[in-house]
């Protein structure tokens, strides 16, 4: 299905971003609306950290409705105790005030460092005529919620007489699970609140819970969908099809904008006997600084393949079975590496795209996942993010 | 327990190594023999790809006696099909002619590149003459099994009128589990295979296998210790601990000199509900890239601490009875970051052990993980490490 050239919003949602003082001189407030109260479902990090407004954002998902979803970026607002989910209700309170609605229907998101207390009266103080500000573009809100983010990501698209809009940041901390980093997904469909849960976790497990920049899983991971209903019905089965297609270019756009990220590294494994196995040695190759390294450096040290694939312990594996390719280019058949001319090997792992596909010889089952290749630019950007 | 000023072998070993040709000009053969048969335990790695040398290796320590080892460096016969367990065989029969011994006496090894074919010939011809230079210095040895190691390793110690000498290797590729990368330990106490089994086993779960470069489970891990009793009877509980202090230090000594290491990262979880979420929490930590570029940054980002010990999904944790420190300075209690002085947690951060302690506050266990930072030394090694 195709994207719209430039995102737009569902009928009846807007958005707006300032500049507060959190970060020196870039964005760092955003705010997301829609006219009427919509439905709605979210899926949090399963960090044992969770930060406080995932601590809070739990509670106010349990009605189901959301007016509007605030975010500040900077300051994460995690390992904060009981002053920070203070501090996550307050923000709620002053972005509903703002809109006109109450606190109970505002999803709070606040990403950044972590451990730092958040500046509460700025991000107040912050918020007033922001409601006057919203307008069509969700770029604009985008670009609001970026920390290492080196562009603004939004899309948009149409389902039948309904529109679905996402947007998102990603960057570093990033092995989601049950989300990601923040996504944030809009549509005018009319979605029940159980429907909508039912289609984003399926949309998420193949999606963004299948994405790894450096394996370490934030404590603000939140992913939710608002449905205001303003366009009718849809086709059910379209819109889970077009939801999991974003999600899954969205997915693609946040791997290839990891921290010091040069190339998208997407790997399937297929023919196992599990989706679970297949789940699990996907996610290995792209977690493996070897595998991540030999992207970057187009060197067609591909042995590491097998390596990656063998270190998921539990998995069935059967060496004299296993085959990989890069790039439709085979590099290992039943267990032992191919022949191959390296000039041509090393051209297949210069692309854009790098896609490995393993292929365990075992069963029908399959599975993707995204990454991207490791460069000395992850080291410098994370030596010091805490300073800069 | 002291280690020698410098290592030296137990009566009866030695050793020799050679350039055969295998890299452009370093060492690339070693030969570590005992004059009489020794009893003889070993782990190697769990990653379901073994290499040639593990294949054989297993049938070979069923004897549970060996007269000696060979290694080769820069290629590891790994993921060669049933063609390199033959050349792996090839390789145990000329150590063993050379030595005057059997094959079955012979433990192989080989490390380096996966995938491409082990130059038998090359190696049978360089063995040869090599046990006129055996020589009682570990370090002669240690210096032809090195691939990305910048220095050789070896260590010994006594134990009552026995000696202990470990050599071994590291660098990449390490995550070990069962044992590292490579691993040989050479004794004269007497100790039988069964006794040597239980200790090495003991040593190798909190040391070599809390250790973790980057994740990555080498198809070559091998770790072997060899008694060939001419020292007689030792006190055995005395040896065990000697053996575990000496595991302890080659351990550290393989965090250290990691791939584009520049400091030692020795992570202890304590205070756990269990062994396992202590060994998991640590490991976590010592894995964590947002840790291992925080301390490479000497930036102190702590927070970072919590989401690693909170990405451990099934370990116990209350995350207000949490608390940390880097260093011997406190960084979080009770879930939230303590306030301190930035330049001292700096400082913290940059001597050449850094010592992250996390308490759980829930019982009575620990566990403690080494590791070493991420620069962009490792990127540079390991995005050309095949065609260099």
């Amino acid at each position: 299905m195709p994207f719209h050239e430039k995102p737009r919003f569902p009928r009846g949602f807007a958005c707006a971003s300032r500049h507060i003082g959190l970060k020196p001189d870039a964005k760092d407030l955003a705010l997301f609306v829609s006219e009427v109260d919509a439905f709605a479902a979210a899926v949090f990090t399963r960090n044992q950290f969770p930060g406080a407004p995932v601590i809070l954002g739990r509670e106010t998902m349990k009605g189901g409705r959301l007016r509007g979803i605030v975010v500040n970026s900077k300051i994460s607002n995690v390992a904060t105790g009981e002053a920070g989910v203070q501090n996550a209700r307050r923000m709620a309170a002053a972005a509903a005030e703002e809109c006109g609605t109450t606190a109970d229907r505002f999803l709070v998101s606040s990403t950044g460092v972590i451990g730092v207390p958040l500046p509460i009266d700025v991000i107040e103080m912050g918020l007033h005529g922001m409601s006057e500000e919203l307008q069509d573009d969700p770029l604009v809100g985008a670009e609001g919620i970026m920390t290492t983010d080196t562009y603004a990501k939004a899309l948009s698209m149409s389902v039948g007489d309904a529109t679905i809009t996402w947007v998102a940041k990603g960057a570093g901390m990033i092995e989601p699970n049950m989300a990601t980093m923040l996504a944030y997904i809009f549509t005018d469909a009319a979605l029940s609140a159980e429907t909508l849960d039912g289609m984003l976790r399926a949309a998420v497990r193949v999606s963004l819970n299948m994405l790894s920049v450096d394996t370490d899983t934030s404590t603000s991971d939140t992913c939710v969908i608002m449905a205001n209903g303003l366009a009718g019905a849809v086709d059910n089965k379209a819109f889970a099809e077009a939801l999991t297609s974003g999600c899954l270019r969205i997915t693609e756009m946040l791997a290839r904008d990891g921290e010091g990220a040069t190339r998208l590294l997407r790997v399937t494994a297929k023919g196992a006997k599990s989706v679970s196995d297949a789940r699990r040695i996907a996610k290995s190759l792209v977690n493996s600084p070897l595998i991540k390294t030999m992207v970057h450096g187009a060197d067609p040290n591909v042995g590491r393949i097998l390596m990656a694939v063998g270190k998921v312990f539990d998995a069935t594996i059967v060496p004299s079975k296993t085959s990989a390719s890069v790039n439709g280019m085979e590099v290992v058949k039943n267990g032992a590496r191919v022949t191959f001319d390296d000039a041509r090997a090393r051209a297949a792992l210069t692309t854009d795209t790098v896609d490995i596909v393993v292929d365990l010889g075992l069963g029908g089952e399959m599975a993707t996942a995204y990454g991207c290749d490791l460069s000395a630019g992850y080291i410098t950007e994370n030596a010091a993010y805490y300073s800069s």
